[in-house]
């Protein structure tokens, strides 16, 4: 157990359950029939509750975009190579990739966050450099950290909420870049959710029956070599640093009171990491959307978890999650602003 | 024939395909795996072929909620009375009802057209005055309109999207509020869709088991006294005005090279009727929800249309409609500022 002496995760707030009860009274007492607003009713009564106020805030908005390399690459996990992830982590800075479009819609910041890319990135403006180390080692042979690499992951995501509270953001939503990390994710789930390895591996990015038939094999190596089942030993035996850094953020958040917007397959596997150490959680997050990729489902069901969103996505980088932020605006505006029935059907008599 | 000649719908644009295969080609181009944006990208080529841009446009977002009342209701197919259409166009206008909220998180406007409602209301900012009658004569005994109220309410739908276009709207959703009009919907779907009448009545703003009968009743009554085919006509006997008036907007949006966004149950049965009047209206329309009231899926399914979100929701006033509005715009934001991934492998390497 000395994996769990070295980090702890923290004590969720414990949700007033009358203040939830509350607020659904309120809710249903809205100049519309009950229940007719469907899950944005659920999702105000949630907001509030985790926020502990009658009018839950949702105005600022942040994704916290955790990019981190994969050892499991040498195995040919992913049909993209390695160097995918820092060519993408400067376009995101640049402003130029797909959750730039969606955040910008969505009116949202990004901040990204390096706690494990392969390369040297060079400072620049919207990148916080906080690497642990330049990529996993290899999954497939050896741990993909070590425990003090994987605390200090889970400790990145940590502070990086601690920023993101205190610039004031009533919204955080995790998000990833990493190429391989959908294998990585595989594993989790299945030592985790738990589930029959093959059910929880997808194509990821992309691959042809010859890639997911070498990801299978590299997976299967990986699930022999270890058979760790306590959370924070899989998780470092199977990476990501942004894996474990989403799972520190997913706990932080929760303990500041913040609803913790998950993204697809890879940041619902670290919400699953963070939800083994702290079943509490479950009740702070919102899943964005039901991914595309195989494994997703399964994962959300093992979590008891319903996307909000089914829109066939996965893409990752907190595309899905930021799509979720306009919708839990709308929940919180309906909760804040709309008038009671009861004044309506007196003004109609 | 005489009901075609009094009303003719528009003829509609015929829509570029090779535009739409050169966005498709220049989506699936982006920097992301092909597909990997689901809807979105779909979303994103419709919007660009529709617009006949390169460069679609989703900034300006506009929804047009017509109110009108039901002479259906002195049958007992609502669970509230007609005083409550009047009670809650008044609270849109003050600002104060569901989808002012949610339109407010969207960056959406409302304009408020009252096309039909029964009581008198009083001029007042961002009401528009285009009453056809004052609520339709009870259709389980006699014409819900006249020929000419109908097409006169068609007009005044076609006229609302004049002004939004003139305006700049970029994006045009139908809403609506009328008491009693999911049992007019019921009746546009059964005959238009066709569908056997009791798979298209559901419970509307809620009823119980005894309400439920007694709108079956009436909805059966009203199906007997007329065996009307032709859309027009069916309009005109089943209603209501409000309904007319966004199958006459949703035309006049897709004449004028604009996304319809449809809101839920009442507002896909409006979609219906036009699309039955031109079929080609399909391409234009992007079906926001799929509502919980019984009957939307089959009238999704009748118009081989698919809905954008499931969030259980039945409120109707535009509110599903305004969700899909910042997903639009992120669409639009994807196809217009994301690099090529040609770009980034080549920075890649």
């Amino acid at each position: 157990m000395a994996a769990l002496t070295l980090w702890t995760p923290p004590l969720l707030p414990t949700l007033d359950a009358e203040l939830g009860a509350e607020l659904r009274r309120t809710v249903d007492g809205k100049a519309k029939p009950p229940g007719a607003l469907g899950r944005l009713e659920d999702l105000a009564v949630q907001m509030g509750a985790v926020q502990g106020r009658r009018d839950p805030r949702a105005d600022d908005a942040v994704v916290l975009l955790f990019a981190g390399d994969h050892g499991l690459t040498a195995e040919g996990v992913s049909s993209y190579p390695s160097a995918v992830t820092t060519a993408m982590v400067q376009l995101i800075l640049d402003g130029r990739a797909s959750v730039n479009a969606l955040a910008k819609a969505a009116g949202a910041r990004i901040e990204v966050i390096d706690v494990g890319v392969a390369s040297q990135l060079a400072p620049r403006a919207g990148l916080v450099c906080a690497k642990v180390r330049a990529g996993t080692a290899n999954a497939a042979r050896e741990p993909a950290m070590s425990k003090q690499e994987c605390a200090a992951a889970l400790d990145v995501g940590a502070a990086a909420v601690d920023r993101a509270v205190a610039a004031g953001a009533d919204l955080i939503a995790l998000g990833e870049m990493g190429i391989g990390n959908s294998a990585a994710a595989s594993l989790l789930l299945h030592r985790l959710g738990p589930a029959p390895l093959d059910e929880a591996i997808g194509a990821g990015a992309g691959h042809d029956s010859a890639g997911l038939a070498r990801k299978t094999r590299a997976l299967e190596t990986a699930a022999r070599r270890c058979d760790a089942t306590e959370p924070f030993e899989v998780l470092r035996q199977f990476g990501g640093l942004e894996i474990a850094a989403m799972a520190g953020a997913a706990l932080a958040a929760a303990q500041a009171r913040r609803v913790v917007v998950v993204d697809g397959f890879i940041a619902s596997a670290a919400a699953l990491v963070a939800l083994r150490m702290r079943p509490e959680l479950r009740d702070f997050c919102v899943f964005a959307h039901a991914s595309a990729e195989r494994g997703h489902a399964l994962m959300l069901q093992r979590m008891e978890a319903a996307a909000l969103l089914h829109l066939g996505m996965r893409l990752g980088e907190g595309t899905g999650a930021v799509l979720a932020f306009p919708i839990l605006r709308a929940a919180a505006n309906m909760l804040n602003e709309v008038a009671s029935l009861a004044e309506v059907l007196e003004s109609a008599t």
